[in-house]
């Protein structure tokens, strides 16, 4: 399993991917499932991905070759994120024709996604999630971030405590919470964590640390942040069925 | 889908069902998911169930005739809250043998899981969770909780908001807010919600309420938790990395 966020706000964007792969309980790697195509002043275009992982390394591979021929098939060329995002969709369908056969013989999920978000000089950030058939979509004003792998524990933090108003440093935040609460539940999910947050109109690469398990700050998430969200629902107001006598221990039923 | 989750506290127990029964996104119900078999005094039961809804329905039916019978095989009539969780697991398998192979000729998932809770006078609150295969776990010391259908967008608050010594109002309202991010995300699970919040020894069935649609405090957690925990965010300590130049809009990218 995986788990990637990345999230489009008015200050910029962040982006954060898991590094755990494994084949069984047995078999577990550490690797990085982020790459960012810099190019200071002119683009920041950044990937994340989830799935099969030869496939995964196949797509990058092929987005390498491409880019040292240096013709339009490059993320260093490509004029708009759309493109760039149509163009990992290529690459991605390129490996499956090639691999995905082989794979089904022995019943072996060749599935993969991606995120691609960044911005190319002459438009402003943009941010996509392209499928395990190669198509893609663009984040909206209403659904401003996209997740792929483990996402449904991480998910409501995102969604309720980040806006696109959000500075980069709270939606990192967000995220890394996120990222603990998912962490907690799936142990296909796994340290370090890749995080990169993209000043809007930078176009350059911004913060990118790696936060491995001996990081105190996540230590601190992973330790205090229960506390801190107990002491909101307990400082949340009492619904008025809060003083009904049945809720005190022996009370109604003495 | 379904959503369920029940909580074992020092102060007694929450539970808490949805109400939404679906066959595709075109035939929806509002279905009850909670039972509660209550002899003032001397037993409290409560059942939760996920899954097949003519399954639940026939393991409902067929509980209720065994406590009929008043022999042994009755909920008002087992001397232990594990051999309650038995008994329903019993049922479940009795009606898997009879309906089970002739739902499987139509591919027709047949699985069905209940959380079997509560406490008989004799011994203290137990917890139970009944697997589709009719075996049973108790909740732990370290893990107090169950949740069965979609438990993964509600699962972190009760993970980390709720512990043993939290009271029942302050656990009813982590389910709620578990809830509220639930049916944010999956739209197979639905109000109104059934919340039952049982007083340790109290011996009946407590605070039992239907919470609909209108109900305004459910209203107010969905429309203002999120700004709760945007604040819980914001209030939280920087990491030292914020003040790096390049998290400025524009900074070093200029």
């Amino acid at each position: 399993m995986t788990y990637c966020v990345a999230v489009k706000l008015d200050a910029g964007m962040v982006f954060a991917s898991d590094s755990r792969s494994n084949a069984g309980v047995d078999q577990i790697a550490t690797v990085r499932k982020m790459a960012v195509f810099e190019r200071a002043g002119q683009r920041v275009v950044t990937l994340l991905w989830a799935g099969n992982l030869a496939v995964t390394q196949a797509v990058l591979d092929l987005l390498e070759r491409w880019s040292r021929a240096e013709g339009d098939r490059s993320l260093w060329n490509v004029p708009a994120m759309d493109e760039a995002a149509g163009l990992v969709g290529e690459a991605l369908r390129e490996v499956q024709t090639r691999d995905g056969p082989y794979l089904m013989q022995s019943n072996v999920d060749s599935s993969a996604s991606f995120i691609v978000g960044g911005q190319i000089a002459g438009e402003g950030p943009r941010l996509f999630q392209v499928y395990a058939q190669g198509n893609y979509v663009e984040a909206s004003e209403d659904v401003p971030y996209f997740q792929i792998g483990e996402h449904k524990y991480g998910r409501a933090i995102i969604d309720r405590a980040i806006t696109r108003q959000s500075s980069l440093i709270n939606a990192a935040k967000c995220v890394l919470v996120s990222f603990d609460y998912t962490l907690r539940s799936n142990i296909s999910v796994g340290l370090p964590i890749d995080l990169l947050c993209y000043a809007r109109d930078s176009l350059r690469a911004g913060l990118n640390r790696r936060i491995a398990e001996s990081d105190p700050y996540f230590q601190m998430i992973h330790q205090q942040w229960g506390e801190r969200l107990r002491r909101a629902v307990e400082d949340w107001p009492d619904p008025d069925w809060a003083a009904d006598p049945a809720l005190s221990a022996g009370g109604a039923g003495g």
